[in-house]
């Protein structure tokens, strides 16, 4: 079966965030973040596969490796491709756990595993400023391991967040914060998590009641953004664990 | 000045391993790695630097955007560019702190990471099995953030490591083990952190003594290997703390 030339033009123009808008369209690559995605809510319009994987997915679309190579965006063409309609957001609901923002990360690969952090730890929502990469971008899909299918994604300026969530106290994680402990995240929080060279922007640093920190011993000015949530969420499991 | 052909030959070619092996040389490239190079003890054969940042690097030697680009192995030149010979390691001496062994780990923005994290917590070597990344591919230099001039990497099948410290307790991370608790951390252990795909491999697990876990509550299958090495440190940290 081969892929029509009007069809292969708009799956390759999905590797471009106004495209992917456009369409509401984004791309899954790889036998197991395909697995992942068939578990999934989320609406598969094509599945594509090699003839070699085809057994392991019956209702895919046998189709060549050329065709395949022309739609992937990886450096070694997947032999499952899956263009996939992007999920509504269900809307948020506080269950107890803080509200995570992300301010502005840019690395695809960060966000993607931050998405997996907050899938493992129970987390269903993330919130994301608007300059933050797009979540439907074929790094951030992969490195989320199929996470991306169950963490709602919602991209919003803080002073809505603010304005939504009024009542709500702002922790962001500074060099010159108290020692994080989990007695911080009350019920009602938003956790801020900076840009990966700047940090918290200042205008959210301002509004925050909370500043935290890592505790460090060496030289690293810093650690990884993604590491740092991973941290973050670990130490606020001891509490939310019990809901 | 502009670099010599011999000289441009020799230095683009440490994109690969066997040459970076060849010429005990590796590369760092940008502002603020450079900058934390220069506060490191590696020793730097050359600096290039563009007209722009001269001031910044006065003792490099100023170069064309050109030359920079033909040396840089990132998609943005970088306008900084170092030209480091592969510092000897410093043997390792128990510190009170677990001894890191990485197995296989393939991507290198998580080494980068990884090593970053080590810093950040006050460790001073690494130890990776042999068909781990190469540390001074220029990803993980990158990554590192400059935690890569500070720690010292050493490359060891985990049989050798084994030998050399047999008394050591091994604890590999498992979806069956136990959750992670700091006191599983005794003096003299060795936690092994597997590969991204396929976890410990199975004869490191056979040799294990303890099986630790980070707990988690949804549906994802397990952790980004940097950000679980994270959180293991983080949680190891607090017994270290004091030493």
């Amino acid at each position: 079966m081969s892929i029509s030339r009007t069809e292969l033009k708009k799956f390759t123009s999905l590797n471009r965030k106004s495209k992917r808008k456009e369409h509401g369209l984004f791309i899954v690559e790889g036998e197991k973040n395909c697995l992942e995605l068939l578990k999934s809510k989320v609406e598969i319009i094509k599945l594509y596969v090699s003839s070699r994987l085809i057994d392991r997915f019956p209702n895919g679309e046998e189709c060549s490796i050329n065709s395949l190579d022309r739609i992937s965006q990886l450096k070694n063409t997947s032999e499952v491709i899956a263009i996939c309609k992007t999920p509504l957001n269900e809307s948020y609901k506080n269950d107890g756990k803080p509200i995570i923002y992300v301010d502005s990360i840019s690395d695809p690969g960060n966000l993607g595993s931050i998405i997996r952090s907050l899938d493992w730890f129970g987390y269903k929502h993330i919130f994301c400023s608007k300059d933050t990469v797009d979540a439907y971008n074929n790094k951030v899909v992969m490195s989320s391991m199929g996470s991306i299918f169950r963490i709602n994604i919602h991209y919003r300026e803080f002073e809505e967040l603010r304005k939504e969530f009024i009542d709500f106290k702002i922790l962001i994680t500074s060099l010159d914060g108290e020692k994080i402990n989990s007695s911080d995240f009350v019920n009602k929080s938003i956790l801020v998590i900076g840009n990966e060279s700047n940090g918290v922007s200042d205008d959210i640093k301002k509004q925050s009641e909370t500043k935290i920190k890592i505790p460090g011993y060496g030289l690293a000015e810093s650690l990884n953004a993604s590491v740092a949530t991973g941290i973050i969420l670990y130490e606020l499991s001891k509490i939310t664990l019990q809901k």
